[in-house]
């Protein structure tokens, strides 16, 4: 991009390579950065490098905080007898979400995938083993994606924390809300079929 | 549309009518239809034709059909104990896309909407009742849509279902296949942790 100066070239560069984000959107935040009161940009550039410095995983559950246990793991008021095992720390802000899950959780930072070359020891497993290992765990919901990585990672769970002896339990698979049986794939009807309940 | 021939500003005027034809789809139809062969075009205002005239709705589940009983009911191979409820005809072709259901059918045509002014009475609800009258059926599976429509019909036909011996059954809500937490609503979420089994 010669047209433009080096500095603001090479922040377009960088902003484009952020996901979602091309060229276009790239040069017309770069152009608002410059045009930006400086603090404003100084506060921004400060917030992308803090996230890189101070943002640790938990030692208990591999969740990202700030803190040497995340605010999950610190709180006395949670259930400690149930772990939620999720892919990403996004997960975790999803099934808060619900306001309904009082338990723990557990982030695997990814999912096996054998066609991507990603195995098990490419997640943080011994941490999960070591604490059920410990004692006073119950049950370990395993809260992966219900697609192919999600249910082969939780077929590979359930057959090492079995033998620990805790619960190993998934979440219903089944019509989500506001579906409509018209526009709903085939697996998803036979497994809401599967797990009728009575009304 | 005084700038074509009255028949086809008929025909356009008509087609722009049907659910998702705007009005140049229509325009593109109809000269199509103008330009096609005639016995094409003969083909399909008999088949409109027919669809109207010979297509009637079955005496014991209220599907659409050409014949007295629909081809479900009069399947001997069909289990005759289970009863499957849908709001739509069209709901009945997604459920045997699974090809796990194998009982019978009813459908409701519609769903009861106290806001658009839908009640009880505008379903066909005196043909299921004196079905499950006549004995023979030990389950029926209320499949209507998981939106405020469907569960306010899934609970008056648990009412009213109930007291004559059957078991009322609603389909599994949960996560559907190949979703992805992070763009999952939190109640199908909560629906799906509450209903989660071992794996």
């Amino acid at each position: 991009m010669p047209e433009v100066a080096a500095p603001i070239a090479r922040l377009i560069n960088e902003l484009a390579k952020l996901p979602g984000i091309g060229l276009k959107t790239a040069q017309r935040l770069a152009f608002h950065m410059l045009k930006a009161p400086a603090p404003e940009a100084e506060a921004l550039a400060m917030a992308i490098r803090e996230v890189r410095d101070k943002l640790t995983t938990c030692k208990e559950c591999c969740n990202i905080t700030d803190t040497d246990l995340c605010r999950f793991c610190s709180d006395p008021g949670r259930d400690r007898t149930t772990v939620c095992v999720v892919e990403n720390p996004t997960n975790v802000l999803s099934i808060e979400r619900t306001r309904e899950y009082h338990g723990l959780y557990h982030v695997l930072h990814g999912s096996i995938s054998p066609l991507a070359g990603r195995g098990p020891e490419s997640l943080t497993l011994e941490v999960l083993t070591a604490r059920v290992r410990a004692g006073g765990v119950r049950e370990v919901i395993v809260a992966t994606n219900p697609n192919v990585e999600g249910e082969t990672t939780a077929t590979y769970l359930a057959q090492i924390l079995r033998p620990l002896g805790v619960r190993v339990t998934r979440p219903a698979m089944g019509l989500p809300m506001g579906a409509d049986l018209e526009y709903t794939d085939e697996v998803t009807i036979a497994k809401a079929l599967d797990g009728r309940h009575e009304v």
